[in-house]
């Protein structure tokens, strides 16, 4: 998806000075690129011109240029010996507020040349977002949680250059996608008023900065593009996964639906897009987000229940011993236990059904998974009725979010042609379960597109792609951002989606209800 | 001349910030200019984005906007509060080589606020451009150069600033117009190979540069535009001449002739410009731009002689005892002999009609132009033969440069409707005097027009013309320079020239030769 043709890398034989051809040592480079890349304009920084007249004569004026393209212009990143073997790189980042991963891309063909993550060092200042904007208002508050944030990008620089084989002086390019306050901390403007009504950022589109200037150690002409954001609570790591995504050049109609650390939902095509987030988060992080364990070695991601016999199979990530379930195992898990009878269309287990698996404790039910014999614990991985009541929350939530959406610019959610699943959500989830369960509409499986980590794959992509800025700005220009109104009528949809798959089964085809 | 309609100063009443429009502090500011001067693309540097959530609360929303245009964008050069009364600034240097000269513009309606000239302070390396040159080759010798003429250039932007009660800091702008060494000196560019064949710049084009990046005290976000250069021997002073006399806009064909410490003439109009000079500057430079005194107090500057009683009138400056002559009135006291029949056509003193006037010592002619009695230092002012031969052979290698080059088009000195003197030359030369000698075509006195210092005129233009960008590149495309080819031809058209005012006499109907 992300290795598109491009005039990033421009290898070039310049015609040597004489007394017919006298044109100045800059202006000869200029029109030689500007010839092959078709433009008008191409922007040298004073230091990079400095350098030229002596840069050309030391390659004998056969050199490789490094450009990246800006709305009307294209910036001349660098240059280098044409036989130079090492690849010019960028490198794409998502600066998440609880990791930040890094992928490392050779500018001449898209290619991964090496990725790395790390914790967002501003969470010893706090571990959301709104402890961060406070701390911006004591002094020096600003310049030292933006300096966290950069000195750990050139640490994390430094390292994945190193095991590429590369220095920070070949890197050329970086994008960075990322919430909008995160994206406020790395450039060291104010996210005060973000967080105060009316809820304003301080900047949308920042555009193309210098690495220089931010203090990231990079090539010394090197720049940095800042994925826009469309307010306060739509940032320019969704704005990187709809560019991920490619939905915004679809004719059809799609949905992409992002959950990490917020949840968010984009609708739209080639000529509009709508997103909506804010006020759903809350509800589905509580449930979806943050259901289970992190994925690793004995987590258990898959589940199933043998229809008649009611024999429960599982597979852990590794194949050993299970110490824990992480959300696609839960997921598939209740899914299971509705398609089997042992959860009714109320999301309450059955105790008949269950029959041994069941115990009541406290008053709370418990369901036991898999029993203390098979575990690597030695106890028992058993889920409460409390856990399941959340997971149906959390689904009805997410139905509700989904149908809403659609239903505001009159479309059926069975008329969807590709549902992209993005994020930790994106993941973890499969499908068929979530279905079952009615927290994702009835659509063919075919349909379900995971993304991965969007916001890092639309930031990589801009690296290569030449109208990744109009891209980006025509995206961000797009979008319509609604606030899910919390009224009567959504109240009424949220009570229905509360049931199992749904009180209304013409919505769901395809899941077949126990009994 | 300098007074166009332009986009420098906005001044703007933003929407307030509401829940209906959230748009960011730096993107409502950006639509509401975007909207207002019908522009897709505005810059703003990252440290002033910084600046302005700040700034437009502090201002209630109510600012004015200092702008600059570059070919597809606009660049926000700061922003103030709207009621502030001291004028934003410009300022307009003609970099000489010898005097660098300084004028204070007011941004908003061109409108000048004063002037300020001083020795460039690299004459301490070399009065002359080669030596500087030369001087680059030494470790840090670019640096160092181009330090002095920075700090020269701060100090006398900081008095000029002072006597106008403004700080620096209410400079916005500067434009720079310079010899092509100058400019390279200037920005730190190497000129190594602008004396080595073939003679080629660091630039041709520089653009627009950041103030702070060039060590130039200001407004932290001013910008300094460069005049661009044709090639090593034609530099951006002389697109500033051009872009002053507006002969780049003209239908009729016009020429333009700087004589500054080199000499230059420029012949076109709105589509073409050819131009030439080097080759014919020594000429020149050693009769007519170096001729007499300064001009100043006491110097005489005009001279007439009674055809009937051969009485020698003159005209000192501040109307004070003559201590000397400059440049004019050498020239007039030169064409009234001639016209008086007191030389002859090869331009030989006639000693019988010169009678008492003139005396022979070594072997040298003398004729005393004021006798004595009448100088404010008891000596006679007298001009020798050999001090006329030298303004013969000057103005026979002018007369020559104009007649090569208008032929080089097909066109006769005749066709031309505006004659514009530009620089030193251009504020002493009497048209009716230097017609009389041959030295200037016989064109009807209207049609000449002195320009002054075009140079800081063009530079001072630039300041307050939207599109001046354009108009200095458009010139600097257009311009063909063709090196004067010291071939027979040439050399035949000078001998002609030698007499006065011609050996063909049809070229000058209006002058009544003596006799």
């Amino acid at each position: 998806m992300d290795n598109q043709k491009n005039n990033r890398i421009v290898r070039i034989t310049l015609e040597q000075p004489s007394l017919k051809n006298n044109t100045a040592d800059a202006d000869r480079l200029k029109a030689a690129l500007k010839k092959k890349i078709c433009t008008q304009n191409i922007h040298i920084d004073l230091k990079l011109l400095r350098q030229i007249p002596f840069l050309l004569r030391q390659w004998d004026y056969k050199v490789c240029c490094i450009l990246f393209k800006q709305a009307y212009q294209y910036i001349l990143l660098g240059i280098r010996d044409i036989n130079e073997q090492k690849p010019a790189a960028g490198i794409a980042v998502d600066l998440g507020t609880t990791r930040v991963v890094l992928r490392l891309i050779n500018l001449s063909n898209g290619q991964t040349l090496g990725e790395l993550s790390f914790d967002n060092p501003q969470i010893e200042i706090g571990p959301d977002i709104l402890a961060r904007i406070h701390y911006t208002d004591i002094k020096q508050g600003l310049e030292h949680i933006q300096e966290m944030i950069i000195n750990g990008l050139n640490q994390a620089v430094d390292s994945l250059c190193s095991s590429c084989s590369l220095s920070t002086g070949d890197v050329y390019l970086f994008s960075v996608a990322g919430n909008t306050a995160m994206t406020h901390l790395f450039m060291g403007i104010t996210p005060h008023w973000m967080i105060r009504e009316p809820y304003i950022p301080g900047v949308n589109n920042p555009g193309v900065l210098k690495a220089d200037e931010l203090g990231i150690k990079a090539s010394p002409f090197a720049r940095v593009l800042i994925f826009p954001n469309v307010g306060s609570y739509f940032g320019g790591d969704l704005i990187a996964g709809i560019l991920f995504s490619g939905m915004n050049q679809a004719e059809d109609v799609s949905i992409l639906v992002d959950v990490g650390t917020n949840a968010e939902v984009i609708l739209g095509n080639k000529d509009w897009l709508i997103a909506c987030a804010g006020a759903a988060g809350p509800a589905l992080e509580s449930g979806v987000a943050r259901m289970g364990m992190m994925a690793g070695p004995g987590v258990i991601d898959t589940f199933e229940i043998d229809p008649d016999t009611l024999e429960f199979k599982f597979k852990t990530i590794g194949d050993i011993k299970p110490k824990g379930m992480c959300g696609s195992g839960i997921i598939d898990l209740a899914a299971q236990l509705f398609l089997s009878g042992m959860l009714d269309i109320r999301g309450k287990l059955v105790t008949g059904k269950c029959a041994d698996r069941v115990k009541e404790k406290d008053g709370m039910l418990y369901l036991t998974a898999v029993s203390g014999d098979q575990t690597a614990t030695g106890l028992d991985l058993t889920i409460s009725q409390a856990d399941i009541d959340s997971l149906i929350r959390s689904k009805a939530a997410m139905y509700t979010i989904l149908r809403t959406i659609t239903l505001s610019v009159g479309i059926e959610l069975r008329d969807l042609k590709t549902f992209y699943v993005a994020g930790t959500f994106g993941s973890f989830i499969k499908p068929g379960s979530a279905i079952s369960l009615g927290m994702l509409p009835d659509l063919p499986l075919e349909s379900y597109k995971p993304l991965g980590n969007s916001s890092l794959g639309g930031a990589a992509m801009a690296l290569t792609k030449d109208d990744c800025i109009e891209d980006m700005e025509k995206i961000r220009d797009q979008i319509t951002y609604i606030e899910l109104n919390v009224n009567q009528e959504l109240m009424n949809r949220f009570s229905a989606a509360r049931f199992l798959p749904h009180t209304d089964l013409s919505l769901f085809p395809s899941v077949k209800v126990w009994g």
